[in-house]
């Protein structure tokens, strides 16, 4: 059986390709790919062709967040059956690494992740047709919800990880700053965790009305009001428990620490290079900034709170457009006045 | 009575004038100083006029590492008496605003902390013959260890609140960069809390065989094998359970993230400015960046090591000269090819 | 002023009794009581004259739950206003302990909680008409909720505690044992908290309907089923990532060993004396078993959850009495098939 | 080739039988085995034919604590090479499980532990001539100590993996209930992890002895002084923040809890059935009960501590047997008043 797959051969180079979809193996499952988002690095993959020292190198077809329906199910399977709708857990970690035993698996050595160019040759993505994969990366999300929100279980996923470096967020004041895609989902997953408090900033009005509508209970336009963090939250050395940073723009994370308070904690999640931090502040207030790098025991449960909707994200889904015409839509995601996740569609 | 005292009008102006000790109030000791550190904020004071913001901008007696012996006691002491030898905890919260209340007295809004030019007026340290301070500053020494060892209380309770802010230690591979007097105490207090691996570096041989004498189990000069850190800790993601940043240099830090695991911390213990960091490692290995500020809890741990010599620290100790020739130790202290800890001795 | 104050004078004696208000200091408010929730330590002093070790020895006035309206605030007061209407923190904490500078203010060596027969004078309690109390004991609660609601402040604090005592629950299994009012505010704090699966055990239905309406995700009723929890959820070493024990029933607790998870939490919220548990098991899963006291840092956000109805606790209050029937109250409160929280009213 | 291995049949009948060694493949070592220690389950089996519901229902070889010298090597093996000197790592879990997958191989569903009779077939222990064991198992111990020594690792990672479940012991006080092997071990793992204050009890001297040298600072024979305990470690809501129990007789747990400080916790080591607990003092001072069990990421640990003699476990080595007379051994070993650590050694 064949299906079509969405191949990037270079920067600005998408194509639609014929692939091989392959065997069902005895522990594996047959799916129908329903939707997929567009992401930080797929869109960095087309734009730059790569992302800091990640290149893509050879064709690759992108995609790690999707959904879809199963088709067919190997002799072993026992969690799916035809029919199902699933959001597919796009990390495949080796399970026998010195990581993957102390149950980091996202920090694994040897890891397979859907739609990356970290590794060569690169692991092939999930924006196409059709796709054989393991049982265990079909998380059911029952027929309650729409492919298109199951294909947010990823990055809220993600925004769930972010959320569990930070400890209990119960009654805490916290701050995303960056309301886009993951910081919008930061916000849904700190107001699912108990804070009391978020205030999510941006440069653009549109992401944060959607903030608004994600569990922010109050927002800054920086744009804007370029002094309102500084000025308003600094007092008594500072306002914040948490402070999550998902814009990845270098002067912002300097201005956290003025915000946050002694002994509080900022949560880096944006992606970036050599940055500038005031040790002085982070010192003299015992502050700790903390990475977090995708998702690791988080799946399970973005899929249940999505199939549950206990956390809705439609709000984030923007715009969909069919896979043939991805680049369309990868020029469409840069507009944040209007988008937040762009998706594809797939269809025979 | 009068008490000679060791005053800086500015920097490099240090003077030995006569202050008045006042009365002995009902919880109160008068001590006689027998020893004082002289430590880095000291240093900077002396040499520069003050350290980053912090100014001197009236005169201020010196001095926040010293003991000495209890002359008298006000009526309601109980926990020390005449002839008793005590390290001084110069640490004075105000035990009532909301970060004393929260048990993290370092960061008490309203300190009073001696020696520090941090706030107008400001306080008063350490340096002088005698001086009256609160009962529970005194921290008994014993008979078995020499003041200018109890004079290491402070500086070993910092090392200790480092060690702090890295949860247990039992059983880790510990990196200690810069191994001055903090860098070697750290090393002892890290061996202390059962750190399986310490390697202490610096960039002369003088500090490094002290830190070997501190408890390090190895260590790499890194002026002469500047790329021997990474060539030699860095596979497998990293080899460093914890880092602990004691040079206060910009470039060491950025140095640190290739040899600390994934999930690791670095406390940063050095105090300095602005200084880059590349975040995509601390993003993509998810690692701690902590701070740690003066001591908290340490003080009566600190002092009781001393005194029982569970922690020696007499590898350390390298000069003393009378305050008279408190210029001629300011000079001292700056070779460190010979001195680690210089400190100050009172006589009448 | 006088007020009319709710006495208990030995078990089964409670009279209304004038007592005198006294002046309002300037850092104080006086307070129109308008609700007050009867709560276990009230019911038992009522039926049984003390609770274990804990004897009513002398008149005291019952009451710790409770809200009212500012009627005149002290000089210096600054964050609430006449007409404001607040819950009162019943918590008043020494301030200068060796657990209140830790931040353990309910584990204060003096503390004078109101309506406590702990200590001897009694400490007097909150049921009458008017009181005076300082500045922080008094919680707004805006105007959109009932005075009712609010004293529900205190019993949710207390669910809120003893939620902090098991970490973040995000994504966590939950079960809570007894749906009465602490069981069912727990359930209600667990689901804030973010716990994905919370199920609530009881001997009634009616709790159980309650705790749903509360949050809980299932209920099971332990006299009609008393298997079902052994059953269900024993399998592959336990179920449950944490169990809140809320009955205080002997035989209870140890049930709970079975279906907590190896590394798993049982927070002990119910009171009660010497209990058989089995080690084995908690040994062999390394189970940690941990007690919850009264709420230390929580008051402040439940007041602001109630206020804000982010957790609603309407479906716990199941009646209302004058002051004057109290005696009634207290009959009322024991029929567990129609009542929760049993309040009291309090006019001129 | 032959072993002669030492197999119980039923309680009291220990056999020398011949087994055969089997073949060394490519991951595996052939160890021939020096020394051996007795362990509680030992015992128990020995004399009780099982512990609790744990039964010897087929011919078992005993043994889990023991060390080696290397006699050949697979093919695959690097770590070590003939002629080493090594622990034996008794633990063999499947790697596959949950909880091996999340860090928690000793909770291993499928675990396969030397001389356990807990799964049937039993897993066949260590106390025989020669053995063929993973290379993963193999724990160099170096030439400086003795293989008698080198036998201890394995409760020497039980007692660390105890302490880990205490968090950081720096500056800590500590107790230690029981002085037998495991509680004297405890003691030095608490000292190693930079306790200050080690108080350890026993009902009889001799052990006492024996845990001033492992590092206490202080001991209270209990049977001679009953109430030593409640009444000098009770003040001010108790002095102890941890203890750990190592008697696992019943009476012990419940007089723990007025020594132990609000928010202290209390590491239950020792093996019991149903023991009734104080449960009013757990929730009154938030007491944490916490199971420990074997060890999980320790064995490494111990084996190096050992290997360098940062722990000398030698004050706990009282006899030693050669195989044959290994029903003498088990006799003596009950001899508290002369016995600690009873081991065997294996000859051709």
């Amino acid at each position: 059986m064949k299906t079509k797959a969405l191949v990037l051969h270079k920067a600005g180079d998408l194509r639609v390709e014929e692939r091989e979809v392959g065997e069902v193996g005895p522990d594996q499952v047959l799916l129908h790919v329903g939707a997929g988002g567009l992401c930080g690095s797929d869109i960095h993959y087309f734009w730059d062709g790569g992302i800091g020292a990640i290149r893509v190198s050879e064709p690759i077809i992108l995609g790690h967040e999707a959904a879809g329906t199963v088709e067919a199910v190997g002799v072993n399977v026992r969690t799916v059956k035809p029919g199902d709708r699933v959001a597919i857990d796009p990390s495949r970690p080796c399970g026998t690494c010195r990581f993957c035993l102390e149950g980091m698996m996202n920090q694994c050595e040897n890891m397979d992740f859907h739609g990356s160019a970290m590794r060569k040759p690169h692991s092939q993505g999930l924006f196409r047709n059709r796709i054989v994969v393991a049982e265990r990366q079909c998380l059911p999300v029952g027929d309650k919800v729409s492919l298109a929100e199951a294909a947010c279980m990823e990055p809220l996923s993600v925004a769930l990880h972010a959320v569990n470096q930070a400890g209990s967020l119960m009654g805490r004041r916290v701050l995303v700053t960056g309301s886009g895609p993951i910081g919008a989902l930061t916000v849904a997953a700190a107001r699912y965790a108990g804070a009391q408090e978020i205030i999510a900033t941006d440069i653009a009005d549109a992401p944060l009305k959607t903030a608004i509508r994600m569990g922010a209970t109050q927002t800054i336009n920086s744009a804007k009001q370029p002094d309102r963090l500084a000025t308003g939250f600094s007092a008594h050395k500072g306002w914040f428990d948490v402070a999550f940073e998902c814009t990845g723009v270098g002067p912002v994370l300097p201005s956290l620490f003025p915000v946050v308070r002694p002994g509080g904690t900022i949560v880096q999640v944006g992606v970036m290079g050599e940055t500038s931090i005031p040790v002085n502040a982070l010192v003299g207030k015992e502050i700790s900034l903390r990475g977090t790098h995708r998702a690791n025991t988080e799946y399970a449960l973005a899929a249940a709170l999505i199939r549950d909707r206990r956390i809705d994200v439609t709000p984030i889904l923007t715009a969909t457009l069919p896979m043939e015409q991805a680049a369309k839509a990868f020029e469409l995601v840069r507009d944040r006045n209007t988008q937040m996740k762009v998706q594809l569609s797939f269809t025979d």
